[in-house]
């Protein structure tokens, strides 16, 4: 039987050359900032049956829990720097930490992010990681600068996390049901999001963006927090926004649904002055993360839609709510 | 109902002067760290039915969420800076938020600890803080810094919070169920620890220490991971450790037992060159923490027991293991 030290000993204490002076097996990890930046922070909680379903691959797991925090501080502009893991386990089994730990590593350490201390217990399997991430002063992408005349901007493609929870549950809302290959390409943007780092960090370093947040609840919901904490509004080009290959196929009220309002995406959205342009095109090639251009910040608040044609448009969307 | 962001706005999000740029309602928080200072960071989870009982009190749950954690940067010698926090709730219940929050924010104000940012969500009830404190480079007390011929020491009184669990089960360890005022006296430790952080503080800052840990699976297991990165043993007399008021009136093998191998106690363990008595005596007053000596390092690995008379004691103990 494996004890808690042990666990941590053998699945997650590894000696890694970074900024942390003391890692795991203290009281606390002691991390020494880089002069003159400012330390980004995020926490996120994931819970077995709410976040993932209950038997999830491990592996797959380990590398989600770690992106959706990485693409709080892509969204930032933040450099990640380290993390810790708080680790809720109905049991210790050695294959589940095994994959887990694996798929957790691989992510960090292609983005240099190193694992700095954590906790360990027994309980409902639940995840909770704290990344840490630097950005100079003033560089930061907050949610409240939004300017009227911004260009809405969203990286990579939206809607197919959102459409694999359709294929696995076979929603009524599918005109038929995915096929398997269609099912497991929608399904690795649920189960392995890519965080858009280096995205986040050329916009933040160069000032090409004003605002962003990272697409988590679906981007109604998220670009409305932006539009909220900016004191604006927008319109958006509801036949602009890039669906993922898989939606790409679905009948077009499905597709608008998913990726107005679909969730579970972790992509950027970001406003931008129109003079960026350019400059944002020039970045998303150098860190190979496209980018589509989907509308443009109002004074006037409140979310607007037109389609291709500048047609207005009424969409009825909600994002997702954890207590509704 | 109250929704997710309701529920952080009303209960958690507070304008609070402190060292953070940016709090809670982006992506990330945005901390600037003082300069020439490292960053001490632990992250403890707490599952009920685990680490709580099911129905536990919400306001001293906040106290002890925020407390455990508290108690990590004080066993590092750190100064609190500011906290994550991420929950998972059955339910968005108004009465239990109010009172989580209300213990969480006395003690957090108490110690000038500023919450940052975290998450929240549906799901068993489990609570996640990472907290953030400053120490200055070469000061955090760690715990493979103790050296042959150094006092052991701790802080306040031990076993009170681990009779109290015995308490609550009606062990049969106990010679006579305890009374109301007792199991309330010693329920109090465990439901609500006083986290040692000005102790902690002045014996780093004025290098009164070597090693310290904070004593929550029980002063052997804790002081254990002392010797274990230190390379040495250690020498206690059983019946020097300070045991809790309510313990202390308890048969001389279960007060034995408790203060050496309870839990729960959030009680600092630290040791120190026989030079420093005078000066930790001084901070002791100076910051209304007793803090007793209980026996000393060796170089010999293991850990040995004395009675009062220094005559050897075999004691079989053991601490608390999530996974065993």
């Amino acid at each position: 039987m494996l004890s808690e030290f042990d666990l941590i000993k053998h699945y997650f204490d590894r000696p890694v050359p970074g900024r942390a002076t003391l890692g795991i097996g203290d009281d606390c990890a002691l991390l020494t900032p880089a002069p003159g930046m400012q330390t980004a922070i995020s926490s996120d909680m994931l819970v077995e049956g709410r976040h993932f379903f209950a038997g999830e691959e491990a592996q797959r797991l380990g590398h989600k829990s770690l992106a959706v925090n990485l693409s709080d501080l892509a969204a930032m502009g933040a450099r990640p720097v380290a993390f810790t893991l708080a680790l809720a386990l109905p049991a210790a089994d050695r294959a589940w930490l095994e994959g887990f730990s694996r798929g957790l590593f691989a992510l960090a350490d292609a983005h240099g992010c190193e694992l700095i201390g954590g906790d360990t217990t027994k309980g409902p399997l639940t995840i909770c990681i704290t990344v840490f991430g630097e950005v100079a002063p003033g560089r930061a992408l907050r949610r409240s600068a939004a300017v009227a005349g911004d260009d809405v901007w969203v990286s990579g493609t939206l809607g197919d996390a959102r459409l694999a929870l359709a294929g696995y549950r076979q929603e009524p809302a599918l005109a038929a049901p995915l096929n398997a290959a269609d099912l497991a390409a929608a399904g690795s943007r649920m189960h392995t999001p890519t965080p858009r780092v280096a995205l986040g960090v050329l916009l933040a370093e160069r000032g090409l963006a004003h605002a962003a947040i990272d697409i988590s609840d679906g981007l109604v919901g998220d670009l409305g927090h932006i539009l909220a904490r900016s004191g604006v509004g927008a319109t958006l080009d509801a036949d602009a926004l890039p669906a993922g290959p898989v939606l790409a196929a679905q009948p077009l009220a499905l597709r608008r649904a998913f990726t107005a309002a679909g969730g579970d995406d972790y992509e950027i959205c970001f406003t931008a002055p129109a003079a960026s342009r350019a400059a944002i095109a020039a970045a998303a090639t150098e860190c190979s993360t496209p980018v589509t251009r989907i509308g443009r910040i109002d004074g006037a608040p409140g979310l607007r839609w037109t389609d291709a044609a500048g047609a207005p448009l009424a969409l009825e969307l909600a994002s997702f709510d954890h207590f509704k």
